[in-house]
């Protein structure tokens, strides 16, 4: 993963204040657009979450892309750059009765469920929507495991489909999540397998699921490849052949951090160097952008961002990589092993690559003081 | 700990939207004169990080606190709301030079430091400035402990004030951080003497230190009460006296759990309770509150704090608590046991008691388009 020219360019120019994110949005696009090639029969809906910014949110409607939602803000997101309200998808399983009508008032037709009480919400506020029922899976190989707040139990699932169907709504099939940053592309197979039982049973009782949610979990490079979309692709294809057969349900993905992760470059600047006592063999090294300024996934170092500085290639040596904050955990690195440049020195800038998602938006909103991380965009972004 | 009367009067009669965080005027002053009653002699900087809120400090203006301020949007907070620039220390560790001189333009003269790189910024930009130098402590019974990410060495903190000096600094002592909600008054002790030996040392130097920084880390009652502000003051008092005999150098502290934490409430609403499998012995109770919308420190359950709902008394059985995003880490608490009302439900109230500190500055500007927490003001606050 080398620097955006673009984004380059942009730096140079205009030396924005720093800490802030820059996307470059003609690679949003080349990674959907990729996507999209390697997966033509699945329907891909952006996980708004990943990064909202609504120059993202334009150019991915005007490539025809759906999107995954999770609140009545990132409805009106959507909506407001100009989405079709039947390309989106409610896809958390944790809302207000008030925000499915919300929902349901703009339009949106497909909802994620897992829990009788959020099935009922949608049957009264939602008459008639279709709802896919998530599965809890948790498959080996992701950086960020999902554990078990999200998705019931395979025959709960098959209850709550059918329950749904009785109250009117259309029950379209079975959502899983392998979890973040899933490097395993044979990790979808526990997920497909109980869409495939749950279709079984469900076709029995005269209900047909169509769709199968196949979620998020598509990683990103960051310090090291990942395999490509077509392995993951071909891996899927395989698992839904072998147990659907001929006339296979459609399929839907909810991809963020592959779309938008490499197209984003977070500038920041060396607040500090220091050591603690004479004898330290690493130096800590303090950024203004920390945990609490769009780097939350560095919790337990579960994301490891690729650094460059200027002084790449010359002498270097470990370090312990910090936030500007008060708070103790506002630590990014201290077991993995960084190494940057000696010379690097406080007021230098430390570019983190491939920080497109995940950052932005978890920003804390004033903690210590310090604004929100924010995000500039350059490129064509355009067909 | 009991809900505050105008708190609740408050929220009987405005039903503002939810979540939200109240704050108790009144209470914040209570805990300010409590503290300074029991620690007459030391002064006392409020931590603005703990709750920035505009009235939290224009009241404590008033009743004469000083602050202690980790960036510039912080003093310009501070003086905007009446505070005179003489009673704010400048106590990040992690600044920029720019930053510095920000604080010396504006007045401030107190800064914290703890390497050798910030020395030279603070001569450079705010000349002739007071100084103290943070040492490394790392006593247990802190909830949240700070690891090693400020403070330095003993050794190296005598190093940096002489230095200090030779660069036309006061240097004025030495600080240190016993870790945030701290329950043992007598973790003091280790910085208290390590402060005397370097005081000794630079006294033969011919530098006289005249200050102590006691940091923060006084505790607020959560789900256990906490030890009395006097039993801190006798602590620390005994210890000052006992390591710096009949001429102690002044005191200063930097309470901020202390003096916001038990004046505020979060009330928040139940948007879903869930159980994952028919056989699951606990509910998931979703809150429209978490970990990124303000709940920060529940990560790794450091602080437990008092749920209150309208059906306690009633029977009641184990939950799992969490939050509103997609994030699988946003579960507030799966280990430490928490029963609610077999009653509640979606659309009750969950009032989070003593929730006035490190909540609402810490919450995401827009994580799954959720709006960062609002804090409502009620009391007088006034003397």
């Amino acid at each position: 993963m080398t620097k955006s020219l673009a984004i380059q360019e942009f730096l140079d120019g205009t030396a924005p204040p720093t800490p802030c994110l820059v996307i470059d949005l003609d690679l949003v696009r080349d990674n959907y657009l990729a996507l999209r090639a390697a997966m033509p029969a699945t329907r891909i809906y952006y996980a708004v979450k990943a990064n909202p910014t609504p120059e993202v949110i334009r150019l991915l409607v005007g490539l025809d892309a759906g999107f995954d939602v999770a609140s009545p803000a990132e409805i009106t997101l959507c909506l407001a750059n100009g989405a079709d309200p039947a390309t989106l998808s409610y896809g958390s399983t944790i809302k207000k009765a008030a925000d499915i009508a919300f929902a349901h008032e703009h339009g949106v037709s497909l909802f994620t469920t897992d829990s009788i009480g959020d099935v009922e919400h949608i049957a009264a506020h939602a008459p008639g929507a279709g709802v896919c029922c998530r599965v809890v899976v948790n498959p080996p190989g992701a950086a960020t495991p999902l554990g078990r707040k999200f998705g019931c139990a395979e025959d709960m699932a098959g209850d709550l489909l059918t329950r749904a169907a009785e109250l009117g709504l259309r029950s379209r099939g079975v959502s899983f999540h392998v979890g973040s940053q899933q490097t395993d592309p044979a990790a979808w197979r526990t997920g497909i397998e109980q869409a495939a039982r749950i279709g079984t049973r469900l076709a029995a009782a005269g209900i047909d699921l169509d769709l199968i949610n196949l979620g998020g979990g598509l990683p990103a490079a960051y310090l090291t490849a990942v395999p490509a979309p077509e392995r993951y692709a071909a891996a899927i294809d395989a698992c839904v052949a072998e147990h659907f057969g001929a006339d296979p349900p459609a399929t839907m993905i909810e991809p963020g951090r592959a779309i938008v992760a490499t197209a984003g470059l977070i500038r920041s600047e060396v607040v500090l160097v220091a050591r603690k006592s004479a004898a330290d063999q690493h130096r800590w090294v303090y950024l203004d952008v920390g945990r609490y300024g769009g780097l939350a996934e560095t919790e337990n170092e579960a994301i490891a961002y690729r650094m460059v500085t200027r002084f790449d290639g010359t002498e270097d040596g470990p370090v312990i990589l910090a936030g500007p904050t008060c708070d103790g955990d506002d630590v990014l690195y201290q077991r993995t092993p960084y190494r940057l440049p000696m010379r690097l020195a406080a007021g230098d800038h430390v570019d983190i690559l491939a920080a497109g998602a995940y950052t932005a938006s978890y920003s804390s909103v004033a903690f210590n003081g310090f604004a929100p991380l924010p995000t500039y965009c350059v490129g064509q972004g355009g067909a």
